[in-house]
């Protein structure tokens, strides 16, 4: 009995879950995921502005014949590029950070999920708090009912288990101190078999209406 | 009996959980968040556009006394404001769009999860294929340990009660037909209480050490 108590230190292996496979940066594929709009976004600009900006005002200023009018030309596309080209690197940078947060925060609601869930799945009693910075607060009655309907389904076994034995002690007991008369027996053991029967019984009802109470 | 039954279609008021609230074009808060890193992305462009490159440009524009280059950084800006501003409205909607398919992709797998996990709790015995598109994989084996850590609890109790059942019974017909000597009468009520103790235990002990095959 006693070299079964290390494996309670080891025990509530899905208690903790391994975290997703960081797969950049300690990044998951799921936040990494969340770059895409904004990665495409900043991309389309950046091509679409040489082509359709840059593009044309060097054309033009390249086949300007006035020397003056093409140095001006040549300052304005100067300009474009020394403000554009960080102006897109900052707003990527910001934007991707911003989705990156937000998905981190997802991330961890899940996780945090995840892990109330296998707590329910182990039989442990103590839920835990849900994740800092919230979200998905839908998901805060399941694992209510889950351990609800967890409870309720055992109690009532138990409760059953608990009152047959109990009634049975006595009659062993009566049995040890005098003899008890073969139909009062019968009787006793009968009521004891109907009452098994009725737990058995209402096993087999759908639970679900019966969950609200 | 017979007027039980209706309340079987109206059962399981927890299997269609409600929807999450729209809030905006049939898109809930959730969806909608995920806009936030392209709007914040191209609202910080155009405004740093028109501050760093477009004012400047005017300015330049306006402060130049020969009418003819004038007239040249004029076109210039021209063709700066009828292409930047298209491009910038095609790349929020576009991003706005992948990043609103994505959010919705996580939701409808959110929505698939609570789902299964509200048939879980209201005991439903069949599980329901994950949401098309995949996503959260990581919750098919926690849906999968719950019902089998269910199922487990439930059937061990159900056995034990049926067994009780039947060891009863098997007393009950045998008072019926004779005479039981007192003695053997207490050693079989004996054993049935010893085989509910037995199970009683072992849901004291750490089920978590069990769950693992």
């Amino acid at each position: 009995m006693t070299d079964t108590s290390p494996k309670t230190d080891t025990a509530h292996p899905q208690l903790m879950p391994a975290p997703p496979e960081p797969l950049f940066l300690g990044y998951s594929a799921f936040e990494l995921r969340s770059l895409l709009p904004v990665a495409a976004c900043v991309g389309f600009l950046s091509l679409a502005l040489v082509v359709l900006v840059i593009f044309p005002m060097q054309r033009t200023a390249g086949r300007e014949p006035n020397a003056t009018i093409r140095a001006v030309l040549s300052d304005n596309l100067l300009l474009l590029h020394l403000r554009v080209w960080p102006l897109l690197a900052i707003a990527a940078l910001g934007g991707g950070a911003l989705a990156l947060a937000d998905s981190r925060r997802t991330a961890r609601a899940l996780a945090r999920l995840e892990q109330r869930l296998r707590r329910v799945a182990i039989g442990e009693a103590e839920d835990l708090p849900p994740a800092r910075g919230g979200g998905f607060t839908q998901f805060d009655d399941v694992v209510v009912s889950l351990r609800f309907a967890f409870e309720r389904t055992t109690r009532r076994h138990r409760a059953a288990l608990q009152q047959v034995q109990d009634n049975l002690k006595r009659v062993v007991l009566r049995l040890a101190e005098q003899e008890v008369p073969r139909v009062e027996l019968r009787k006793t053991l009968g009521g004891i078999v109907k009452e098994v029967e009725a737990v058995l019984d209402s096993d087999r009802k759908p639970a679900g209406g019966k969950m609200r109470p």
